[in-house]
Formats: C-alpha cells, sequence, structure tokens
C-alpha cells in the first residue's frame, strides 16, 4: 500500500479532537487545536498537520506539555500584547494572540501580540491567514523548534529556520500568502530526501569544512544554508529577536530541539501584525489594486524552464480545493499510525 | 586621482545643506535632508548619500520633485499613521513618518506609519535606526525607484530590489542592524563591477533565457536574481504591497525608473513600524539579552573560509567610527562632480 488514503476535513478534525479529549485535554482547547491542526493539512502543510499529533501527546504524558493550560495576557497597550501560552499547545497561544491583534486593529489600525511559553503551533501561514476574514494583513515569525542554522560564516548551530508568513487581502483572486523559512529547504524536506533515497541539490546544505553536502542521511554533519547567504542569516536572527528574545520566549542556544527532547520546556515564541486595511485607504480599491498587481505578475512571459509564474499562496489554494472536494491525502504510513493512536486514546479509528 | 578625498560629516552636511537652500529649499527641510544623506556616507552607504545630490537637484529642476513640499498626515489611527510627502525629498517623509510612529509606540507600544507621495529616501537603515534612540525596534521597508526583478520564473521586470532594514537595541554591543536588497545584489553593485572592468559571480544575474549572467555591462539584457528564488521574489512582493500598494504609492508596473527619468512623478512608499521595548519587557534585560545573543554568535567557531562571524550592522558601524574619525571617503570623481555643482549653486566648494 503506498498510495495516500483521503479523508475528509471534517472527520480529520474531529480524529484530532477526540484524540486531544482523551487525553484530558478541555473542549474548548481540543476544539482549537483540532481545527488550526486540521486547517494545516487542508492547505496541504502535511508536515505540520496531524502528523505531530502523536508527538504533541508524547509531549503531554512525559510532562514537556500542559494539557490544561492557564493563557493569560501578561503585558498589553492599546496596540500590543503578550500572551503566555502556560507551555500549553502551540496552537492556543498563537491564536489568542492573532485574535487579540485583530481585535485592538479594529480601532487602533494595527497591533501586534507576542507569544511566550508557547510550544509549536503548526505552518506560519495558518496564524497569518487569520485576519484575512476581516479584511486585515496579517504578519507572523516564530521560532523555529530545533536549530539548525548557524550564522554565517560559522559552526554553531544558533538559530533555527525562523519562518515569516504574510498574507494580504484580494477581490477575486486567491490571498497572496507567502510562508517560508529563512533557509533554501526546510528540515523536513531534507529528511523527505532521506526516506526517498535521493540526494540533496547543492544549496541547500554545506558540511562542517564549507563543502556542499548533498547526501541527506548525513544531514547530522553539517548546516542548512540561509536564503542569500548572510542576508538570510540575519533574517533569521531578526525573526528570532522578534517572535523569541522580545517576548521572553526561548531564542539561540536556549531554543532546545523539540523532535529529540519531549521533556524540556520549550518557550517557544511567536509574534503576529495584524493591520486593519480600512484604516489606510478603501477596503475595496485596495483588493481591486492587489487583484491588479497579481494580474500583471501572471501575464509576464515565462522563462524557458517555466510553464507559468505564480503567486506566494497559489499552491496550497489549489490544493486546499482539491481536498475539500476529495479528502486530505493521508501517507499510508501516517495513516496506521493514527489507527494505532485511535485504538490507545480509545476513540473512533479513521475511514 | 585615484584615492578618495576624506571629508569631515559636519563638512558633507554644511555643503548639502547649502546646495538645498540655493536651489530654493526651506531651511527646515534643507536641514533634515542634509542630516539623513549625511548620515548615509557616515554610516558607509556611499551609494545613497552624497552621490544622489545633483541627481535630487537635477530632478527639482525638471518638475520631477516639489522643493517646497507641505506634508500631511491623510490618515490617522491611535496606531497608524499615513504620510503624505506631496512629491517632496523622501527623506522628509520618512523622517515624519519614523517620529509619527516613535510618538505613537511611546503610548500604544507599537505603530505603523506609511508614506505615500515620497521619494528615494536612501538606506534604509537609516530610518530604521532612528527609534534605537528611544529604546524601539525600527523596521523599515520601501518600494525600490527602479524595477530590475522579475517575478520568479517570469522575465517582465515588476518588481525593484525592495529593502528591509531592522535595528535592534543593544546595551554594550553596537545596534544589530539589518539592511539588505530582497535581490542577491544591488544593482548599484552590478554598475560598480562594470566600471571597473570585473566580471560578476553567478548567482547576480541571469539573462532572458534563464542563464547566468556575468558580463555586467550586458546588465540590461537580463535580471537581477532575488534571494532565495521564489522566496526572495515573495518578499519582494510583500514588502512591495506594504509599503507601496496600502500606502496608495506607486508599485508593479507604476514604479518609473528614478536613474532613467527625472521628470515623471515617482509616488514612492515607505513603511516604518516602531516597536517599544519598554511595551514588552523591562529594557535594561532585553538588552543584556540581545548583547548576550551576540556573544553566542560571535563566538561561533567558523567555516574554513572565514575568518570570523559577524554581526548585521557590524561592518557599518566600524566604518562610522572610521568616518567620524578620519573623514568619509568620497571618491574623486564624485568630489569633482561636487566642486562643479558648488560653483553651480554659489556655495562653499568642499574642503
Amino acid at each position: 500500500m503506498t498510495e495516500s488514503i483521503r479523508v475528509r476535513h471534517a472527520a480529520l478534525k474531529t480524529f484530532i479532537h477526540g484524540c486531544f479529549v482523551a487525553e484530558g485535554i478541555p473542549e474548548a482547547d481540543a476544539a482549537i487545536a483540532s481545527r488550526m491542526m486540521s486547517e494545516a493539512d487542508l492547505n496541504g502543510s502535511d508536515g505540520h498537520g496531524v502528523f505531530r499529533l502523536a508527538q504533541y501527546i508524547e509531549r503531554i504524558r512525559v510532562g514537556g506539555m500542559t494539557k490544561n493550560p492557564k493563557l493569560s495576557v501578561i503585558r498589553e497597550r492599546a496596540a500590543m500584547a503578550l500572551v503566555d501560552g502556560d507551555n500549553g499547545l502551540g496552537h492556543l497561544a498563537a491564536t489568542r494572540a492573532v485574535e487579540i491583534a485583530m481585535k485592538k486593529a479594529e480601532t487602533t489600525g494595527v497591533a501586534w501580540c507576542g507569544t511566550r511559553m508557547s510550544n509549536h503551533a503548526g505552518p506560519a501561514g495558518l496564524y497569518a491567514r487569520m485576519p484575512l476574514k476581516k479584511d486585515m494583513i496579517g504578519i507572523y515569525m516564530a521560532v523555529g523548534n530545533a536549530n539548525h542554522l548557524p550564522p554565517w560564516g560559522g559552526t554553531d548551530m544558533l538559530l533555527s529556520t525562523n519562518p515569516i508568513a504574510v498574507a494580504v487581502p484580494t477581490k477575486h483572486e486567491p490571498p497572496i500568502v507567502l510562508d517560508m523559512a529563512t533557509t533554501v529547504a526546510a528540515y523536513g524536506k531534507v529528511k523527505t530526501k532521506a526516506q526517498r533515497g535521493e540526494t540533496m541539490p547543492e544549496g541547500w546544505m554545506i558540511d562542517r569544512m564549507g563543502q556542499p553536502l548533498t547526501d541527506p542521511t548525513k544531514a547530522d554533519q553539517g548546516f542548512l544554508l540561509p536564503i542569500g547567504g548572510a542576508k538570510g542569516y540575519g533574517l533569521a536572527l531578526i525573526f528570532g529577536l522578534l517572535a523569541g528574545t522580545l517576548n521572553g520566549a526561548a531564542f539561540g542556544k536556549d531554543v532546545i530541539d523539540f523532535n529529540a527532547d519531549c521533556k524540556s520546556l520549550t518557550n517557544t515564541g511567536q509574534m503576529i501584525i495584524a493591520v486593519s486595511v480600512e484604516a489606510f485607504c478603501d477596503v475595496d480599491q485596495f483588493k481591486e489594486n492587489v487583484d491588479q498587481v497579481i494580474c500583471d505578475i501572471r501575464a509576464s512571459p515565462t522563462l524557458p524552464d517555466f510553464d507559468s509564474v505564480r503567486l506566494p499562496g497559489e499552491r496550497a489554494h489549489s490544493v486546499r480545493l482539491d481536498n475539500q472536494k476529495n479528502g486530505i491525502p493521508i501517507h499510508p504510513a501516517l495513516f496506521e499510525n493514527l489507527q494505532v493512536l485511535a485504538d490507545e486514546q480509545g476513540v473512533q479509528r479513521l475511514g
């Protein structure tokens, strides 16, 4: 069996919700986390949705994550807030931060919320997208949950792939949603190459001598490369300071590898900015202007090796439409693991 | 004569100020623009300081820029404002935007100001640095003043090198100041290579067939490459939407090449975010934590081809110290041009 099994979005959400509740997570929290996780899968971020469910539950079981966190706002001004996630699921703190930012931006025009004592919260794009429904622009940054990147020219892995996501509302076009790590390749892509027995292209990783590393099974002997050399290093550093240090969350040498260590507090930090378009200009005109930019870009002639020019978020949008229609594809190995988890948690198996 | 002439910072500022006033620019505006331009040179951004003086004056003379602009705030909320620069020197609108953002952030914690009808305003880092003196983080983005970048996979040059700059306060260390274009190389670097008769490394530019372009004299037959391929394209697009479209400023096909066209309105857009550290945490503790991150990074062992690991802004900081002590180096050809300009404007020649 090598073909993916297609699972309906609603069924996946119900499944995740059931597993969380069986673990002792309060209904309301399970509802938020299952909504965000299944949404990640719906958008094709398949390394960040239900794929992480067993890992989250394991972290709760061994005491690395709190199953009944009391979220609190520990700093607040008219256009900012700092949410303490009390070491619960990262989706809870990140979602709360976005909601507060959106609420504040309604009156102040722009608002910025940070999180501390949060955890892995799935793909950055999930949170940047939330303000779209209020005709707001969303900007999200996070400290990644494992350091795979040294500073430019160095060999100490002090930085993570610290991502940024920005979502911009549109009128008729799918929204523009940029969602990117500051490294050329995400670490998950390296793992996938290893699983498939493929080599990596030059430019993804280097070894400790600075030479190209193309054998993904030797990934632990090298480092990811930042985009644009020193520039990507600079971005990873800045996003880490804004999403981590500013919030009193872990950054740099304090970041633990959450894949290798389920027990230690991650003290993950994230940040979101909500920008009310209506504060700046006529919302309809803005959306039309963004649509026009999209059309101009799409109309560009292409280079010989390309058959079209795409917009950030275009792939996720088409994957989403396909998944809504045909169900979310779950890799057979993951599907098997989820059935085992279902039995463990005493919830109904998938599909 | 090939060696640069060293000019004192104060003398350069006075010179620029004098040239502007002679052109009919009001004293107060000339004071701001000359301060920002000489500051750019002081920090080693030598393509963005006095180097642009003759071009700005030419633009005023042919009616492409207003010498006596009436700046106005056309949109305002508690945490945002939109400044209309009335087509004056970009330094005026950008400086005003930063000042308003800082003032608002004092109470709201975070504030975002955009500009429209602005013009070229020099290096991004100049404006990101301004909030440092109030223990604030500065984030600045701008729409570049010429399109040299197509969308990824395309050949229509719809995007500029749209830069971002972020400045983060520190305690004992020099501030972290990231100041970068979203392309691998800035277009000015290509021009410099051409002047020197050197070839460009692969990765800076490609031609219309997607092949590496290394002859800088053929730059008009190709395009700059974005950092990280589609990622850098995504960043250039987003920064353009945030600094341009959101503010009602030019972006995409509406951007004119201000080097080739002195007459047309540029309607340049910029944006600044000021973040009050004090709203988030204890300022002293934050600065110490940033210093610690810097020390950890600097202590990293290096790759074979590197002799040290550097922080963003480190080079500019040491150039600044050197220029403060020994004067700002002005290339002989530029120096000659400035003496001609001095005679034209009837101001005292440089040093």
